[in-house]
């Protein structure tokens, strides 16, 4: 199970780490910024640090002596790509269903 | 962890699960079809199917002797809403600072 639509979707299999990523849609931020609003302990925190930067879902950046994580997108068009697919093309066969049923009864008053 | 989009985040976070889902796709399937192309034992298949039926991505039905699963879309619409969501502020982002640095040139152009 190494495969990296696997690991985003394990990364994003915890509402910690989702609020994590949330926090840095508004702009990179530290460790500790980032673990503030959890009453985690800090290596739980390293923990799921370490899993949203395995799935690319995270960089981790060191500038000066401040270590700081922004947000990775990528991964994410994967992922989003796999559920509308699968969205998709099930609401497709509703649609289908639901003209077919249209046509059909279109055909009675016709024949009404 | 036992949220709903966690649960549907976790289902999707294996090959086996999101193939089986794959296939369910194109309608209904006996847990021996979906089973089929899988070189798993069927305990692991059961252990699958129970995963996917926890978080609601599918239904499982007995009609007559048969027992059969289907594809349910629903928990797909909340996973995909979050994904859409921070994929698409964040391009909005990026739209947003393409827009500015073409207002600078533009403005550049204008003095020029």
């Amino acid at each position: 199970m190494t495969d990296q639509l696997s690991l985003v979707f394990q990364a994003l299999a915890d509402p910690t780490r989702r609020a994590m990523l949330s926090r840095l849609r508004s702009g990179a931020a530290t460790v500790g910024e980032l673990a503030e609003p959890f009453a985690i302990s800090r290596p739980a925190v390293s923990q799921h640090l370490k899993v949203l930067e395995r799935a690319g879902l995270i960089e981790r950046t060191a500038q000066a002596q401040w270590r700081s994580c922004t947000l990775r997108t990528e991964p994410l068009d994967e992922a989003s790509e796999w559920v509308e697919r699968h969205r998709g093309e099930w609401n497709e066969r509703f649609d289908l269903l639901d003209e077919q049923l249209r046509r059909l009864k279109g055909t009675g008053d016709d024949r009404a």
